[in-house]
């Protein structure tokens, strides 16, 4: 257990970032409120996953539906924190801690706010080990740990709670729907987890992970060293491209925020053109025609100067950007994991293949 | 406090089906689950409304979405029986009896299914006085009583629960969205409402009126005197047209059956023409172009010879009907009670006169 500085937090706030391959929303608001909240005096204690014993119960929240909308409805702590306290209402029970379903974009501050606000310490882990648009696509679910309950909340004093369903698809098919009607986003906490599960199936130390990933790309930028390469030297991951932005298509439907791009390429990819198409994340990047990337790889969309994520709600004609792949959590390469991440889990007739095997 | 006999329900199905104005779906298949649960030994008490301590607790049932739907989804008395239990594990606390947020239709027998399974009583009351389509068109709402919480069940193993909403509108909006993804059918248990509220804003004796209306109609087709004489006598009612329907246009759209019917006169009509505008229940009447009758006065289409009830679902082109007003329930004649029922509250710009005035 460890304290989390506001520096830890401004570095996990670049850091989750990039690790939310352009969802996850940005994290620039939720970050504005641990300024605010630490400046109140408030602070946020990390705790190890081995930490928990196994009948510990663990609070899993996210904000939940198309990032777009988090531009105009902004982050408010009290929100993801009333999710939480919804859910041991339900219960009758306490959590031990707090963990992020995704360490992406601003949901992996979200467990900050909720730490802050409710006095539990946040655990260092989390479900996806970036961000994912669907309740099914976590670890969760590959380890066929149990879907419900969950509870979703309305800053408007709106608030529902799933209370059963037989299947991971039907959670995201109801919270889903909850979602839209109270505009396209929501502050939810998912089912709860054990510490033996969150030992078991969850991505361990992605809080610690995405801080350190933030505090490399800052180092070197301050030292006028490329912050790109950074992150590849970091995270051991693949420079794919680098182009400037030369459309974007975006729709808010149905909970998501859906769409492609196209890159024109520069430097060694002049001539070459990228497409990348995208649900909240991106999912499949094409060069040329041909398929490049794709989930569960992480496919990051980077401001080709700073090294800063830019998010698919952020993403505008003309900006110079570099796509990298990260290597995804190994849970999700097996055939199972697959089925619930993989191209085709986002209506891609495609095999996946791994720009790291 | 009495037993129910299956004649009881026989008539009761006929004179929900009369009441329910077109909607609240057709009680033949409630009324075959009550022949099984009878068959089986099951029996239901009805229990007077002013029986009732202040602090009893009353579940409030209704089956939820578009009666069309229910043709294909049919109907099994366990589903509305766990939406009562999953209340009562919500709340921890037990109901004292049951009643329907609505006499008219399906919803009209719905109590005595989740009674025969709980062992509980029928309370003799409802919120409408008919069936009406949306959340917050009842006289719990003209009462302003709290509208949540709400449980919602599904078949296949879906339970929901709306824990908390602003306004009877969000209660509407939140769980009809809920329904339309569970396929525009659900179980439901409203807002809880203690024997207090039952006796002050109930509309009370209703599940008596339904069935001495349908042993009235069942008694004058044994003796071969006209059923729909029998209907405006009973209830003081005013026949308005007698026709032919000429065209039905009907779809099943947000958790609704919308639509419109044409009726070309008969008998003392001959040469006038009858439109009947639709929303799961018919709202509004013109003849020859000009308003003849609208909610919250209700309007009964009835088959001109058998004088039982034609639904919104069922009604079909060369039918002969009969359309007859029947009187509202005080509570929704009130300015306050318009504004919940009234011909705006249904879109339509007219200032409501009854036929009755």
């Amino acid at each position: 257990m460890r304290e989390l500085s506001l520096e830890d937090i401004e570095a996990l706030a670049v850091g989750a970032w990039v690790l939310g391959t352009g969802g996850g929303g940005s994290p620039y608001l939720g970050l504005l409120n641990m300024r605010q909240l630490y400046g109140e005096g408030h602070r946020v204690q990390l705790m190890d996953p081995d930490a928990l014993a196994d009948d510990d119960m663990v609070a899993v929240v996210s904000n939940m539906g198309a990032p777009l909308v988090g531009q105009e409805r902004l982050t408010d702590a009290a929100n993801i924190a009333r999710a939480v306290t919804l859910m041991q209402e339900y219960l009758g029970k306490s959590f031990r801690g707090i963990m992020s379903v995704e360490i992406g974009g601003n949901n992996g501050v979200q467990p900050l706010m909720a730490a802050a606000l409710t006095g539990k310490p946040v655990v260092d882990a989390d479900a996806m080990g970036r961000a994912y648009p669907e309740a099914q696509m976590t670890s969760f679910a590959v380890g066929d740990l149990r879907p419900w309950p969950l509870t979703l909340v309305d800053p408007r004093g709106v608030e529902g709670i799933v209370a059963k369903v037989p299947t991971w698809k039907w959670m995201e098919r109801l919270s889903r729907k909850m979602c839209v009607e109270v505009g396209s986003t929501a502050a939810t906490c998912k089912a709860p987890r054990t510490g033996a599960e969150v030992k078991r199936w969850g991505i361990p130390r992605t809080t610690t992970q995405a801080i350190n990933l933030g505090i490399a790309i800052r180092r070197a930028q301050r030292e006028h060293r490329d912050p790109i390469e950074a992150i590849l030297q970091n995270e051991d991951g693949r420079l794919l491209f680098r182009g400037k932005v030369a459309d974007v298509a975006r729709r808010t439907t149905e909970g998501f925020l859906r769409g492609t791009t196209r890159l024109d390429g520069l430097d060694a990819w002049r001539g070459s053109t990228m497409e990348i198409a995208f649900q909240n994340e991106w999912a499949v990047a094409w060069q040329d025609g041909t398929p490049r990337v794709m989930t569960p790889d992480l496919i990051c969309v980077l401001d080709t100067v700073s090294g800063e994520a830019i998010g698919t709600e952020t993403l505008r004609y003309g900006q110079r950007v570099t796509v990298i792949a990260l290597r995804a959590p190994p849970v999700f390469l097996t055939p199972r994991g697959l089925e619930f991440v993989g191209p085709r889990a986002f209506g891609y007739d495609l095999d996946f293949r791994s720009v790291f095997s």
